[in-house]
């Protein structure tokens, strides 16, 4: 990925729901869930308290290492965002990475 | 930033849509923006093509930055992840830091 292409979203999270595995037509599996995530974190030089909750996707090996942690796993994970669909541009945050990490 | 509370996205993007600067009770000017990123990712091994919209904030001096750029600037940014408000879950950047770039 060149420099003009930067599109990488690193967050510490938790896996809220986790749907069901699906495969595409080609027998990919692909592995959805609803991240959440709460920190702090540092705006103009004040801290303040950050909630969201972001829909993301996981293709191939890396939907059975998603599929693996089950919900409620605490995870430290790497993508990159991408419109939900033609008709909802809702960001939806594709997995490249997953880390389990121990809960807070 | 503690890793605890990792959520940080870095992203090359454009200022699709520049809305006029507000400020807070306080007196703090805040600038909200459309940001539009295209690119090539790879996922699962297979490189794809990437749109996706997503709004963002930047508030006190870095909304001055955001909005001497006006509206089509080619930016490189970092910030984090938070809900819109109580009442849409939807996510907007909030900005740390933006760059001039220049455009594809």
């Amino acid at each position: 990925m060149s420099e003009t292409g930067l599109n990488e979203l690193r967050m510490i999270a938790q896996v809220a729901e986790l749907l069901p595995l699906r495969r595409t037509p080609a027998g990919t599996p692909v592995a959805g869930c609803l991240l959440v995530h709460e920190s702090k974190q540092s705006e103009a030089g004040l801290e303040r308290t950050v909630a969201v909750e972001l829909q993301a996707v996981a293709v191939g090996d890396l939907a059975m290492v998603l599929i693996s942690g089950g919900p409620g796993a605490n995870v430290s994970v790497t993508g990159f965002l991408a419109a939900k669909s033609l008709r909802s541009r809702a960001p939806v945050l594709h997995l490249n990475k997953i880390e389990f990490v121990e809960g807070n």
